[in-house]
């Protein structure tokens, strides 16, 4: 274990720094670990924070009270962990805990440096089987899971994805996984709807901005036959929502996984009076242990969501990569001896 | 059986006329019944239309292929009848059924006559210890109980009403049966609340128009001493479907009961990213035997609901009474030798 | 149309006879269909029965009421048609309904005919990608797509499946389709184990009748990895529904799809305090348009379970076959004009 | 605080002595409080074991971490705390979680002693109108909410209670308190009977040993007028779970609360082929701020399950008087200078 911790670190106004910081110790219920990572930029806060929320690692030392995990262990990192044994943690929703920790979301330092510290509790074990970079893609994906979880869905369900940037292909990956049948995906971009296309996508739905949202959802039926039982909205543009409650069947369900503004305008009286229910989704919760499954198994595959790769010590090139909108995701290999896919 | 078949039929721009119409014979799986009624109001259509769907009765004929009631009988009377075996009927959702014969919508007739004739699978024997006032009003309680299982009120829920009128009462009784250990109601009116107070509310909140949804949700956690975990929003007004969002607990759930406008601004992005579904009702499904269970019991009494009530050749009073709100539940007797309550 | 309506009717003590039936007319809201079929064998009863319940076939007539279908469509049969509108059919569970309509249960008539009348409210179209004998199969693999439901199998199960027969084949393939990452299955014979795994098993147990159902449970975890969340028991013998108990993680659930005898014997007490919980199936219900979008979307395929195919004419040889235990599925083609696969 | 702490301690065999114990001190996370105590006999152990697992009591010292507790808060003691964060805690089942630390099972210490060290996260605050006997009583009714959650009892559901000991008794509590419109409650014995039809049971079925199971379930029916949707079976006896089988109406549910023998013989058949699932209860989790609430509001009343009082310093006799099989629940009163009820 040498004294390089590189760390990718976010200044006010969104400054990035490339910068050494301390080598953490693991207590007794943590582990310190090497990742690779998967960046998300762009944040304006106060005091400078370690960036990273999607991660997978070695494990280097492990605390005194830990039995799971020993050094040298190939790990996937759950980014969010309670702080507090709450209503919310006892009650199996420990993401809706007001106090947990999560990575990157300030002032809680996130994963993208050499050395990261973690609690062993929300490390899992990777298979021999995966790949560091399948290991931090389990974060995006247990997004898709999660709303496909809260979606309800199941064996032969028709699902409209609104959007195919990054969450509305996991979100694809995952409904195909628990069974729909039908997948019909929309965005403004081809070559967006070209990759979802690649990623298992039944149908393309190419929209634009000023397309109306009665319309929209019409077409959505013609394509699919039917009116889908779910919507998943991952834009969080007001019109794709209100496409998303229209297109959705009597008795189904829109969940929002996009954000957007802070109020919204919409039907509520047409979902309200064809019972389609509006659910939410928050991260995740018990998600890793499934994704891992399903990725070892083979019924999922990650890997077309990578499009970059960079060594850490280029953290800014990816940054300027990712604000102009280039690629997917883009993986940076916080291992300097280890840069492989 | 006479031949006096009196009706309160609508015609258009909403104008009732008190008419004489035909006694109908039941087919196979038919009933014709007297009935007792709570009427509803206000209907602009095309065609005349009898009016009612809150109704109870006496059977007075029964098809050849009825096995479970004869004449004599007393039954409740559910007004919503699927046409068509389909999806929605198949999975337990008739009341989704776009297909569906309800009585007093419009082009179907209601049950405002001497004599009705109802499908009767859908007419359920009354015990000899409810009256036929219980009868009709089991059709309100129903929208609440609808809304608290859809709400999935259960032991120890903390409940936010919005709303003291009938539905937010009804609501209330459901909620309180369902085992919820603390309800909290609001209205714009005192006399309202005092209602709700004698029907068992354990909070009450004097709202006034002006007032900040925000506001408003923090009231009613201060009164509660916690965030209700379920929020039934009986007004349809903007302002206050948005208290509704604001006050449910992380985790929780908003039923949508009232009707408002077409379009409706909230924060759907506060309901989403703290898990709170937003949940439509459309009248109810599999309600009516277990209402029925409730009142025999004693575990619910809907008899406060009713203020007034009139014989059915003075249905103009009574419609007039409705118009000006005074009273919660106005009841028509529409058998002559029967005004009992 | 001509006069011929072959049919294959089981007579007292279980003998077969190939006999010439009246050819069925429609009534309002039936259908009239040529049908393919996989008979069952074996029964013994008083009065003659068409025998068969796995059917798809070809519209000769619909009923006036008839809006969905149309003489030349090819349909599956659903070959359980509930009688009355009850409290099961209500709510969504017809198959529970008592007085229900089922093909080849006594003493209705089954589908092992030329010309086969039935409901048309449970005849569903084929998609044209969709082979008859897909369609016939239909109705096996339902058996497993509801065990799978009742199991809840969902994105990650682990689930053990035991005996690899039909239905352990079809539950098989209805867990995967459904998200399940491994799939454990076992039985007493390799050729049957060696089936299972061509269709999608990852791990195969060879048992023993003399085995211990706790060192059997063992082996599961040992196999896995970890105990299975789900057990789905489709012998019916005591011994392995003893296993099915003991190899079920804490939490989680075994279904009863094999019938055994009247009592058995089994620790109750192990699955109580684990809160394992213990569900059976009768038959299915709402799965019919779910098994039709799977197979024509290519997630599931049910081809491999068909062994061999005879002319209705030789029904006399496929009951041979099947009682000899040869082969999985045999299909009688009752159509003389249609015998392909 | 005095150096006195008597505890009620279990030896080899079963055999009960009064000693006195050093004063715990909390750890960051945990309260030390005086307890008034239900005690349960008859441990046979290897090392000398606290009894006591239904205990509420005065807070006397909190740990550094406590911030929602402090020193004379009145408290409830939820008697299992999960030691590891393992898939079952994070998921919302920490009662099922194998490592879990309970009250008084061996080798985990119990609550009956003047001063006892606790979790501070599974302690709850009584409301200033529960005396500590109630809070004492959370825990058998906690047995009882757990088991009618298990079954899924709700609004207007019809329910079976298979003995009327203290389990029977809070099964019944629970079940009306959620909704349920008629509880028949069976037992051998004509006092338990009594005592139920005190607590609220609708209907009371005296069995006798000897009585055949079918026939027992056709009474429950006839004096219903239905079959029950749910049997609670509190006994444990092989007879009366075949009862509880034979009287669930299909589709329902039988919840085993009592425990047997290890191995039971019944028909698992009849369960599964309508589809009545059997489940089990192990303790119970995320119920005592259900239960406070509850009983806050008075909407459930413990009070009659107390039959008998005694100071801790008589906890002998105490003993023998359970042993004798007198009364319903036996408290012991653990501080010196409170011996109220």
């Amino acid at each position: 274990m040498d004294k390089d911790n590189l760390s990718v670190v976010v200044h006010s106004k969104g400054e990035l720094r490339l910068e050494q910081r301390p080598i953490p110790e693991p207590g007794p219920n943590g582990i310190c670990a090497h990742v690779a990572e998967r960046p998300h930029w762009g944040f304006v806060l106060k005091q400078p924070m370690v960036l990273g929320h999607e991660a997978s690692g070695r494990v280097v030392k492990v605390g005194s009270a830990v039995t799971h995990l020993k050094a040298g262990d190939r790990v996937a990192v759950e980014p969010g962990v309670p702080r507090e044994v709450d209503e919310f943690f006892k009650s199996g929703h420990y993401n809706l805990s007001p106090s947990i920790f999560f990575c990157a979301t300030p002032p809680d330092d996130g994963t993208l440096c050499r050395y990261y510290k973690h609690n062993a509790n929300f490390c899992y074990k990777l298979p021999d089987n995966l790949t560091y970079e399948e290991g931090a893609l389990i974060e995006p994906l247990s997004v898709g899971i999660h709303a496909c979880r809260r979606a309800g869905v199941t064996l032969g369900s028709s699902v409209f994805v609104c959007g195919a940037g990054p969450i509305g292909l996991v979100s694809l990956l995952a409904a195909k996984a628990m069974g729909a049948s039908q997948v019909i995906i929309s965005d403004l971009y081809s070559d967006r709807l070209a990759k979802a296309k690649e990623m298992g996508a039944d149908f393309l739905l190419h929209v634009k901005i000023e397309d109306e949202p009665k319309e929209m959802a019409k077409k959505v039926e013609g394509m699919l036959g039917c009116m889908p039982q779910i919507s998943i909205e991952c834009t969080g543009v007001q019109s794709s929502i209100q496409t998303a409650i229209y297109a959705a069947r009597s008795g189904g369900v829109v969940v929002l996984v996009g954000l957007g503004a802070e109020m919204t305008t919409v039907s509520l009286l047409n979902a309200a009076v064809r019972e389609v229910d509006i659910r939410g989704v928050f991260r995740y919760c018990n998600i890793w242990p499934v994704a891992i499954s399903m990725l070892a198994s083979k019924k999922v595959n990650v890997k077309p969501l990578v499009t970059h790769r960079f060594p850490l010590e280029q953290a800014m090139q990816a940054s300027e990569m990712s604000r102009q909108r280039l690629g997917v995701k883009v993986i940076l290999k916080c291992d300097k001896n280890d840069q492989n896919p």
